[in-house]
């Protein structure tokens, strides 16, 4: 018998299966505070952090949260001479491409080049402590350079006014760091979720650009070159001064070494077992680029080069930090920009190479790691430094192990400072562009442009919304759009929900949109339409009107055939996730026009929050409680006699 | 033997049954641009504006896009005497309601009271010729006469300013309805939906007290009030004017009025039939106490009086707009805020009596209709109208049939215009300020508000956020409160989706929230989790940590009772509206994380959408086709099986 009630094809129903309709149930009912709590602890504890601490003894909880707060005395215990060999290979490799990158790094924040070195030593070693990645690499990147040399420079001039810059950059960086630290203190990890993956693609390709062609600069030896980053000016000012200003040897040194780098790059990729050739090819380009210029004395037929870097570890930057004064502002505004987007691509790898690995990475935890390396390097004349996506992958590669390798980085910076910073004199600016522009080039991802575009083309408008806006406009401006453009797509989906109208799939009690299954069967009499969203604010009145849409087409079409008209129209709530008070209005406005058109409105599978809130709404009663039906198939089985009779 | 495929409890599946499991179609490829043009239809044209003209002749065409611009010539057509009757009663009570409303409005616009009669003359002759509501009465309401009262004078001072002030109300007034025109023209209805009926109910509340708070002026005789409107100040100058500046003759008037006033709306409720009653209350007492004012001559005691109000109707204004200089930047910013309120105000208005009587009004075109009406007022020396709440109340008791009652409350305006307003030289301003508050108490509507609390706790607090913003801040403040929290839900609703593990229904093929469904029985080794939204980058990787969540605590639980573990993780994707890249990386990063914990993943029911954008990325093929699936019952089916095997 029961076995009939589901077996039987909907659209042939005997009345007497109706007893054996399922029914809807009320969920259990939770206070408000209940309610609240839950959704609370979704938005803010997804992950549950105080799982390990349950039950635990007092003294076992201590540990437990030292160690979540310090993840090294966690992995410490059992790290071992095999695992030390892989961080060191590792450590060393990443060294070697991270002395050049940052001296190049700290040209695009408009700082003198120590700063650079001096970024990826204290950081990394607070980062090896508090930070839940095993192979993401500390230091500051181009990307976070450039942005920050923008901000900071419209506030004050680099070379005019060199301190106020630098402590601006000091204070940046500090509040950049408190406001790393607070997002992951107070849970709001979700909010850099904001930025889509589509995005970030966008934007870093556009960076990627806008960095290379700041690096034409020193490619290409010009005196006065723009402050803007747009692709116009620039252009503008390389083409301006071709005439004069262009200097050949300059030309010459910096081509050769791109080429090498590229080259090396090339045998990397070829052979995997190779990676260290275009990891260490940048460390070898300076060298002989260095030694070329001391022996040719190039310096004097106008080759630019570094000159001095001041030798010695981090002084300390405390007292210039601006606690107060109208600096403090534009600090603020400055490091909270430069965090956030420091943040979004240290969790972005974080999670890529947690993933490979299959180890989880806490976002929350990690920010809060990423807040304080850049709080206390604010303190010791660093600037914001985050986890870098070229030596991140190379550390990876080289076989790190643990945060370890960082630790090993660093040290190897340590020494750099304390001995050979001096040997960087005659290394010319061609040769660190020359490395830059190599080392951005990894992060324009055409194979991710074109999958987005495959896939979704919406998010494909998000992505080149925020190029353009880099590449064309600024880093700042592009950043905008891309955050906009990423909403504006929510609230699209939200405002335009999709609908579809259902038939039964022959030999089933299942029922599906007819335009993606064909062979999906109408129920005569009967119209099922699927509402594929949540009924809010925002596409009440679309999704009422929509409804009513499908009907007059439905009854058009019936009219055509001169087939039996529509007396029931069922919604099928399975995607409607929740409603609101204007949601239920206009169900109670389709009910009414409904009844004057002398169709029945019956509802399918609402979810616990929606019958809910249709209870207290006294909606069910309006429509009448046996209108609520498990599933269509329920409602076709119950309606269908009816038809008959009628 | 399909009976049995279907009937069959699924959690005893015999392999043999697997062949009649049904396959997820793909739904017919569409090319991007079908796919874009038809995104753009449902968000432009989803009421399908052009159905009509479809296969109709040239001449048709041309009569029917006419009468799509003016409804008059439609409705026109079939007018009648019998009609006329019941338009004739409606306009002249809704004139007689209007009236003394118009110049207390005028009052909180701080113009001269002759423009709130000007704006009730022009405006609704237009809105008859092109609107679509049949039920409507058009004039300057309280809520958008405050609203450009405060912020016309933050730009310019109302007495000392007065010329200035008046074309600045004028010029925002053009660009209101330039908006109106606008948002109507571009199809963007759409965006007023953004204002949740939550938030309205909020703000209308709050603009109801701050408006009755400011006619604590008239009604008290104060004579120097404070500017704003935010509770607090309002409350400072009333209390400090108490032992000075309150006038005894004032309140009498005043408070013996507003009685009156609240007796006569007490009768109207109570007797639907005496609904006149109220309607024509303001109009008796604006002529007792006139006349009492006259004859006692209080006005020589310290009430204040109307004085002069300007006979003849609208002059033209024309040449008064700024076109160009500083002030037509305040002008537009303040328009396009007023003109949006204003339409909201009158859409819902519209709709409701629309809904009420079972007629479609046109949203976008409604918006064109207000958008002319106001840009031709604004050049006849009109400020922003638009429907009010209760007028159009009223107009609809009286038994109004068209817009044509608009036409004779204009015409009884006219006339007051022209011989009449002279009489209200002596009409005491307490009387006025009774007659508005008496007007505004009915737009607190606290029973909405206690509906909202129990439906949906988040719109309360947005309604709320809205009422205090306004109350104790300022009108804008309340809107812009209003309109972030209402998008601050969409956008929690997306970040974190519910999630819910479905059990089988006894004696069905139904699986179900196991919480909302007590008696749904889970299957042992499979879990079938739900996620109840699009799977975007806001939610991705939250959906993806707490699917991880669910299996942990499920092995948890399994362990302790050790029961066969996990071998199979279905997705039911029925709610899942649709996905995009990150969402894609979300799954492949699931499924890999899986497979490490020898966990299969499938995915049951995914949309069209979903299911093409899997295909295009590949990630069928990743987990094999196989194991996606039509039904949880399908995979359960399927995957039982190998459980045993196993």
């Amino acid at each position: 018998m029961e076995m009939d009630v589901i077996s039987l094809p909907s659209s042939r129903i005997h009345p007497e299966n109706s007893p054996y309709v399922h029914k809807v149930c009320m969920p259990p009912k939770q206070k408000f505070i209940q309610e609240f709590t839950g959704m609370a602890k979704e938005l803010f504890f997804p992950d549950d952090p105080l799982r390990d601490f349950r039950g635990q003894p007092r003294s076992r909880k201590i540990i437990l949260g030292l160690q979540s707060v310090f993840p090294i005395l966690q992995w410490g215990r059992d790290y071992n001479l095999t695992k030390f060999k892989g961080d060191l290979m590792a450590g060393l490799t990443i060294a070697s491409l991270c002395i050049p990158e940052d001296i190049g790094n700290a040209k695009l924040a408009n700082l003198s080049p120590q700063y650079g070195l001096y970024s990826s030593f204290v950081p990394p070693l607070i980062y090896a402590c508090m930070g839940s990645s095993r192979d993401i690499a500390i230091g500051p990147v181009s990307v976070v350079s450039i942005l920050m040399g923008n901000l900071l420079q419209d506030e004050f001039d680099p070379l005019k006014n060199k301190a106020d810059y630098q402590r601006l950059a000091f204070t940046a960086t500090f509040f950049a760091g408190i406001t790393q630290a607070a997002l992951g203190f107070l849970r709001l990890g979700f909010l850099i979720d904001f930025l889509s993956h589509a995005a970030i693609v966008g934007f870093m390709g556009g960076a990627a650009i806008s960095i290379g062609l700041q690096q034409l600069k020193g490619f290409l030896g010009i005196k006065n070159f723009t402050k803007k980053t747009d692709i116009v000016s620039v252009m503008h000012s390389v083409w301006g001064s071709v005439h004069h200003g262009w200097n050949w040897q300059t030309i010459l040194i910096g081509a050769s070494f791109l080429a090498f780098l590229l080259f090396a790059k090339y045998v990397g990729k070829k052979n995997k077992k190779l990676f260290w050739v275009p990891a260490i090819a940048p460390l070898i380009s300076i060298i002989l680029s260095t030694f070329l210029v001391y022996i040719t004395r190039a310096d004097k037929k106008g080759v630019k080069i570094v000159n001095h870097i001041k030798k010695g570890i981090n002084p300390s930057s405390v007292n210039e930090i601006y606690f107060s004064g109208k600096d403090l502002g534009k600090g603020i505004k400055i490091g909270v920009v430069a965090g956030v987007i420091a943040l979004t691509e240290a969790i972005a790898i974080g999670r890529t190479f947690a993933s490979m690995k299959d180890y989880q990475v806490d976002g929350n935890k990690e920010m809060l790691a990423m807040g304080m390396m850049n709080v206390v390097g604010s303190m010791t004349s660093c600037y914001v430094a985050t986890g870098s996506f070229s030596r991140s992958a190379v550390n990876k590669m080289a076989g790190c192990q643990t945060a370890v390798s960082n630790i090993v980085m660093s040290s190897v910076v340590l020494l750099t400072l304390e001995f050979i910073t001096p040997l960087f004199k005659y290394t010319p600016n061609a040769t660190l562009a020359a490395i830059i522009i190599d080392a951005v080039l990894g992060l324009i991802d055409i194979e991710a442009a074109l999958v987005i575009w495959k896939i979704d083309k919406f998010d494909f408008v998000a992505c080149m919304g925020a190029f353009f806006g880099v590449v064309f406009a600024s880093v700042e401006i592009g950043l905008l759009i891309a955050v906009c453009l990423s909403l504006a797509k929510v609230l699209l989906q939200v405002t335009r929900p999709r609908t579809a109208i259902l038939g039964n799939i022959p030999r089933s009690t299942v029922y599906r949109n007819v335009q993606q299954y064909p062979e999906a069967t109408k129920v005569p009499g009967i119209l099922v339409v699927r509402v594929d969203s949540a009924i809010y604010f925002s596409n009440s009145n679309y999704v009422r009107e929509r409804i009513l849409r499908w009907l007059t087409d439905e009854e058009e079409q019936l009219k055509a055939k001169d087939q039996p008209i529509i007396k029931f129209l069922i919604i099928e709530m399975s995607p409607v996730t929740d409603i609101d008070t204007s949601g239920i209005h206009a169900l109670e406005e389709l009910h009414r026009s409904l009844q004057k058109r002398g169709v029945q409105l019956g509802i399918a599978n609402p979810g616990s929050v929606v019958i809910e809130k249709l209870h207290t709404s006294k909606f069910t009663e309006l429509i009448g409680d046996d209108l609520i039906f498990l599933t269509v198939a329920d409602a076709v089985m119950t309606c269908a006699p009816k038809m008959v009779e009628a």
